[in-house]
């Protein structure tokens, strides 16, 4: 189980821990890199202007200043002026302006997965942390990105999260189109206001959101329920467009909307079963999405909040006239590391990467010791020598202690013997040829 | 070529950039894991009480604050007390904390590596970034380390840097014990002076060196001159024994420290020959070393400074009583890799991680695309999906322009065709079974 972090908000793991969460990392890795998407990193910082430009959640972020300033700085520092930089709270807006800046470098439609720590100044609390690692991926093109990758990067996250050790879980997919062009049908035209209190719905439930609605946005109550009606349809297939088209309202961008979502439904139900859902509640806060949005829940753990978020924006990021639209998601690799941790959803089958320590016989043995392991390494295997020629009683015990389930001994004529100090077997063996068995090659993380 | 950072001292890599930088990383830890080192990651921020223990590189320390503090923060940033945490500038610090905090659940010796990005306020150079990433090894015990993990270290340091495509490089090793040994011994009893004074040499000669000696530490002009006889010593074997003893001096310590000495360069002349030199000029400007101390130089390259050092502190660490000595060794590999980069000297064999592109050959063929993808995946082969029916001409410059090195043609009657953009070669193409030359399934990185 994960110990307690010395600082709140900034978990660390212990090394069989971190196995687990290097798991993670390497699977959501080698999905992404199988479906063609490049790894890039962004620099830790932002310029303080880039990171407001959005201008919503300014009161997490965090603002560096170097500990030692000369006097100018100080001076800035005095008013207020001294936070030039901050740690990004999100891989979103660095890849946005990563795209803009090397726009000239990059062959659209450009596909990049970033795996990366990003900072928040809240409140800890289960799930949320200050220092955490996400995965996103997204397709970013160039004046145009064809829907077909709204559907594409749904089915992507959904076979990369089907390969972890995690619980069932569930794409909850909605489009902002579908919502607002509703919204304008029924006569609401503040549609950024109807999604805001739509968000809601979870929080507060359908009663204050229809008050919020009547009283915030001049709705009547046929329009609350109507907003309330669409929110309220979540189907495991495509049905969900005869229940909206039930509904009756008429608009153009409702229609786009409908179709897209039928498009990724269809497509999920095909090649990702029982993953996804046409859930119409879905808003996300932000208001830059302009179609797909999806959130993710751990069935069993919907109280944990979503563990994988997105969706497609037609300006991430634009340059003069030239606009970038996107699709992606983000996975939340602490979040879910954290829990897979906390309830022992997964564990790695050995605590250190060693498959063999090599004893020493006597204390002129430790060069031959070091022969017998590069041989095992240069297969593959993972090998330590022993430091000492202690007792071989005692050098058992310390690959015991570390974890380490095979050690060898060398007798004085030369003579190569492994011993498998789980089950005590020993047999004779060749360091040129000798190898564990496939399970116990390398450490494997196992769903519990 | 890498592009010029947006933001002087926070470099970043363009895709194929990415690519040279990944290949260092996944080849440092697959040679680290081989040899039994265990991953960890710390925070990003350390307390600023912790940074400072050492109490010397405060100047290049990069605080956190909150944007939007509240009212009792912003009263204590106005009294200047408002960095209560900070960005750390190594991986030895908050590792040392990280082994105090967890010793309960280490089983000591403690073998790890950490492989993480560092943040120091200087001011940007070639080779001297920042944000950059360090790659660490250290061995950790508990009360007490065998010497022989010394010895060990070096060799594991000098296969990881053999595997990188680099240039040949050089381990520069010294011991402090002999250092600190031979001053003693000369009766330069502030030793600590003295190697910051011979720290200085490459900087400013042996001349000034001499006069440093004399006017700040009282040295005789006969004992600076000794002191720079040591440092003058230089050899590719365990003749330094000789020369050092050819000096006349005796000491116990000194005894002690050429006996640790010749052992590294032993093992290292054995089994990594050409790699190590005994160098008894190399100090280490910070003073927690105690014994072995290592730098690293790229020959033709000695400008870019050092590319890994560090070396044996037998106090890394310690709980009450209670010492975990260490020995460890970091390897900059920013600096590496901007080297790598700027010099052209290593290079992805593509931009992408995507071996095929899979075109459609009309708008409803996508579902069909999509089957023959998943079949090449579950193979291993990184495979993308054309998003529009275009002209096949245009489907191959696409894959052409992303760097893409095959594409695949399913016609109406579901036969299969694949080719090879590169020699235009097509040939009918089962996808159950067809797979690329092995030089072509994965991205490989190549030395110039």
């Amino acid at each position: 189980m994960a110990r307690t972090a010395s600082l709140s908000g900034f978990p660390e793991w212990l090394p069989e821990e971190r196995l687990v969460e290097l798991h993670v990392l390497d699977t959501l890795r080698r999905v992404f890199e199988l479906h063609g998407f490049s790894s890039i990193e962004t620099r830790a910082v932002e310029t303080v202007a880039q990171l407001l430009r959005k201008g919503e959640i300014d009161k997490e972020v965090y603002g560096l200043s170097r500990l030692q300033e000369d006097e100018g700085e100080e001076s800035k520092a005095a008013k207020g002026e001294h936070h030039s930089l901050a740690l990004h709270f999100d891989l979103t807006v660095p890849f946005a302006r990563y795209v803009v800046e090397n726009a000239g470098y990059l062959a659209f439609p450009f596909r990049r997965y970033q795996i990366q720590k990003v900072w928040r100044g809240e409140r800890p609390q289960e799930g949320r942390a200050r220092e955490f690692t996400q995965a996103d991926i997204d397709i970013v093109g160039d004046g145009e990105l064809p829907f077909r990758y709204d559907v594409e990067i749904a089915l992507v996250i959904a076979e990369a999260l089907s390969t972890l050790p995690i619980p069932d879980f569930r794409l909850r997919i909605n489009n902002r189109k579908l919502a607002e062009g509703f919204y304008r049908g029924i006569g609401l035209t503040d549609t950024a206001g109807v999604l805001r209190s739509i968000d809601k719905l979870e929080k507060i439930g359908p009663a204050k959101v229809a008050e919020l609605l009547k009283t915030e946005l001049g709705a009547s109550e046929e329009q609350a329920q109507a907003a309330l009606s669409l929110a309220g349809i979540r189907t495991e297939d495509t049905s969900f467009v005869e229940q909206v088209r039930a509904l009756g309202v008429k608009d153009d961008l409702l229609e786009e909307g409908l179709n897209e979502l039928e498009q990724v439904i269809a497509a999920a139900v095909q090649r990702a079963p029982g993953k996804v859902v046409a859930d119409l509640s879905i808003a996300r806060g932000l208001d830059y999405y302009t179609g797909t949005v999806v959130e993710t829940v751990l069935v069993g753990h919907e109280q944990l909040g979503s563990i994988c978020s997105g969706g497609r924006y037609d300006a991430l990021a634009s340059k003069g006239n030239r606009k970038f639209p996107g699709v992606g998601l983000s996975i939340g690799v602490t979040r879910l590391v954290t829990r897979i941790l906390s309830q022992d959803l997964a564990q790695a089958t050995r605590t250190v990467p060693t498959a063999v320590l090599v004893a020493l016989n006597n204390d002129a043995s430790w060069d031959a010791a070091q022969d017998v392991a590069a041989q095992l390494r240069s297969r593959g295997i993972s090998t330590e020598v022993a430091a000492k020629a202690e007792k071989f009683g005692k050098q058992i015990k310390f690959a015991d202690r570390r974890g380490i389930p095979f050690v060898w001994f060398t007798d004085d004529d030369g003579k190569h013997q492994v011993k498998d100090i789980r089950s005590g077997e020993q047999s004779d063996a060749d360091p040129a040829t000798w190898a564990p068995a496939e399970d116990d090659l390398y450490v494997r993380v196992l769903k519990a």
